[in-house]
């Protein structure tokens, strides 16, 4: 071959390659560096072949086989993750540091087993069913969790028994102890309930491949699960699990989109009168909390922290919306180090376009200025298949506000102008890669906690990208967020800190798998 | 609302919209294009909602209903088609003038029914299989088909007689006619045929849906139909019948892919002996054939013509392309008028790379100098999900070698060099959108003919697209084309003469449809 062609090859691959986003990195990379990559690379290399190759068993119920296949694939079960499980590529994925998660929704970052099983501690969990609970009647029948009072607590024990009331409540921890043997007993009413809760394969691919159908049918996994959320003594407690899983994750730093739209939780005595406030009280806690655990452990450096951004629905009237604007700035006041961004969410196809509030977001801008604070918006936009609908024109206020990030931008491919505006402004796109297979930005609903799932997707799916690629993305999730100065270089120092032992790891141990 | 706002965002969109391909077309609209535009727009509008929307009539068997939605969805049947079929979208699109289409596999421009009939017509043409057709067997049993000499010719009437020899050959008009009435006759046997050469909704996105198997399955189709496409008499119809559905599609140009892979065709008297320049010359024939067809009709106008790209597939050894490429060039030597490309086509995936090729595909560019001879390569690349892959890495080879055109490029997105370079150097982009649904490029396998359903996806799917845009998209059919300058101007010519007509037609008789 013309070695004259293969100069002006290599030349315009790296002239292509210049444009990823770790040309930088691969060009300083280290010895030990470089002989990771090599490992990583040849560990792939093989199990897409072995485990993911056109030729690899097929999984019971899946036909679908590729490196980077669609995570919920199955028909019951979740093949793909039980298969990724198995991975030497996972284990490799699941030691790297991860550096900052930017988009995850606060109510949606912990798995249904986990929230289930904190909800058991507590008494004041009531859940009750619209009509007994059957084999036939299982199957379409989602349980409703709520804490109740202690003045309306009861003493049903179950949503089993021939004289179940219909909608009467029962002490979750009965339901679950006397729970009908033949339908699974404890264990049968802990899947049951877990079911409601999570979105399955048959579901996202099957009875609800729409993304209306599945938004609807995610809405409910949320209506279920805020039985438990939105009561502070479980919002506390998952909130520290959630820290706690991050860090055994990789993960050093979390800003979470919190859901403001409920006025009040519900406190410990049951009753919903815990203003906004008191959740920040409540966060700021738990963050002590769990520094406390880290410094106990000798761990103290792995953890940054975490902020909030505060989200509302785009369900809201303008109106409304300034009420909850205004409660932000007061926030943002008393707990300067926790607020961070402000945000709406929701299904952006049919619900309001930001247009629709532009008055109300121009003059919480304002607001600011007068105030002397900074709330940056962080907006989602561009979630949607459309082209010029008002979903995919929200991409064009999002810009026109000053977004600081966008969240998800499918749509915009489709805008090669605002493309160029986002690389300018240095706007950072924030990409879920399995949640977007199907919705966004919910692990949870999906049966997992963390990113590392997510790390893995990408990984496997490319061969130009390496563990120094995958360094850049978890080094973005920092270098884009909403940390101060100071706290930003700490957390990039201690990212450097924790690679270097990665790497190191790798090199040591992993080259025989090699 | 603030006015300076709504200015800015008035900007911002259209900043962003000059970059798409419309732009300038939409600057210079004339007072009738625009009355036709909004017409269009509101029947879409009104369509989208009442055939499309989520509260439309579900489609049997379908959950999956939107605008643009799959094409093939659908159970049993092509349901998207069918209802497609009803909207008076399709009627408008229908009627549009389409330029030029620059890519399409000419075996795969005709559907099996199409096929089937002009097979029936040639006693030479008989049909097996490989055991008796029966209730049971029917549906894992593919037909084959193949023109015999007459000194082979058979009287066995029946594929479904108790006394059939499992691989025997039928007179396909007997197999039809005497097709067990029990499997629905003629009828049921035509369904039987038809269906081996069809990709199905159920293969599409069940029982095939990896790119690995849907190709395989494709691959079938192919080896089935070629009983009939290398038939020469049947060949000169089919490229008859497609040049008139062509005209009546709208279309009038075509720059079909041709398979040279086949050394030989079978001629008239069933032997495979008629060589390359022996299809061009029958090409040539058609042509003109077509030609007065259209003369004695006053309909000389609408059509240009039709040129061949020569195209190999890329299971050939680098030796053996030698010998292509040297045909190719004196099949242009012969037929300036009908070769205008080169191509290596197949399923970039497992097959080979160009990079494989590049020495003697190099070598082709030096002999067409030698020979003052012009013949482009408009190559297959990036035809993949893959990243970094070797057929992904094809657009780069493509690139260098100077491509004219790349046909599908889905892995363009992931090089921003690349892309860049198509716009300098003016490379278009070869889209089909239906077929790259599934697969490329071949609209007899999924059951139509003509391109209006591909404009329908495309104008339904976008709510910024217009009638103004389709045109746009239609002309580049014809400005990158490899017509000669003057052939070129004369279509382009003709193509605004349809259109005035066209928007004529819109504005008289669909105004009371909007």
């Amino acid at each position: 071959m013309d070695a004259k062609y293969l100069e002006d090859r290599e030349r315009l691959i790296a002239e292509d390659r210049a444009l990823r986003i770790d040309t930088l990195a691969l060009a300083q990379a280290t010895d030990i560096e470089k002989r990771a990559e090599d490992i990583v690379r040849q560990i792939r290399a093989d199990e897409n072949e072995r485990v993911w190759g056109p030729n690899a068993p097929e999984l019971p119920g899946a036909q679908h086989i590729f490196p980077g296949m669609a995570f919920l694939t199955g028909s019951e079960s979740f093949l793909a993750k039980e298969t990724i499980l198995k991975t030497k590529m996972f284990e490799i994925v699941s030691k790297m540091p991860k550096g900052g998660v930017l988009h995850v929704h606060l109510d949606a970052t912990v798995d249904a087993t986990t929230l289930l099983r904190i909800g058991l501690k507590y008494p004041a969990i009531h859940v009750r069913a619209p009509q007994r609970v059957t084999a036939s009647s299982m199957l379409s029948t989602f349980p409703e969790f709520a804490p109740l009072p202690k003045s309306s607590w009861t003493s049903v024990a179950s949503l089993t028994g021939p004289d179940y009331e219909p909608g009467t409540w029962v002490p979750l921890k009965s339901a679950m102890d006397v729970f009908d043997a033949t339908l699974g007993g404890p264990e049968g009413f802990f899947k049951w309930a877990c079911t409601g809760m999570t979105i399955n394969p048959s579901e996202a691919y099957g009875t609800h491949n729409t993304t209306d159908k599945i938004w609807k049918r995610f809405g409910k996994t949320f209506e279920i699960q805020r039985g438990f959320t939105r009561y502070l003594p479980i919002w506390k407690d998952f909130v520290l699990a959630l820290f706690r899983h991050a860090v055994s994750d990789g993960i050093s730093y979390i800003e979470a989109r919190v859901p403001f739209f409920f006025k009040y939780m519900f406190g410990e005595d049951g009753n919903e009168t815990v203003p906004h406030r008191e959740w920040l009280i409540a966060y700021d806690q738990v963050l002590a909390e769990f520094k406390e655990e880290l410094v106990a452990q000798g761990r103290a450096e792995e953890w940054v922290g975490s902020k909030v951004i505060y989200s509302m629905r785009r369900t809201v009237t303008p109106e409304e919306l300034e009420w909850f604007l205004e409660d932000c700035i007061a926030l943002k006041r008393e707990f300067p180090h926790l607020i961070c961004g402000f945000d709406l969410v929701g299904h952006e196809d049919p619900l309001q376009p930001l247009i629709y509030y532009i008055d109300p977001l121009r003059r919480f801008v304002e607001r600011q200025k007068e105030e002397g604070l900074d709330i940056p918006f962080i907006f989602h936009a561009g979630e949607t298949l459309g082209d010029g609908l008002p979903a995919d024109m929200n991409l064009y206020d999002a810009i026109l506000l000053g977004t600081k990030r966008i969240g998800h931008g499918f749509s915009l491919v489709k805008h090669p102008k605002i493309m160029q505006v986002c690389r300018e402004r240095e706007i950072l796109i924030e990409v879920c890669p399995i949640s977007n297979e199907v919705l966004p930005d919910d692990p949870g609903m999906f049966g997992y906690m963390g990113v590392s799932f997510d790390f893995f997707q990408v990984l496997v799916a490319s061969n130009v990208n390496g563990i120094i690629t995958m360094r850049e993305l978890a080094k973005d999730g920092l270098r884009f967020s909403c940390l101060e100065p100071e706290e930003k270089a700490r957390a990039l120092a201690l990212y450097d800190k924790q690679w270097d032992a990665f790497v190191d790891w790798i090199v040591k141990t992993r080259a025989e798998c090699a």
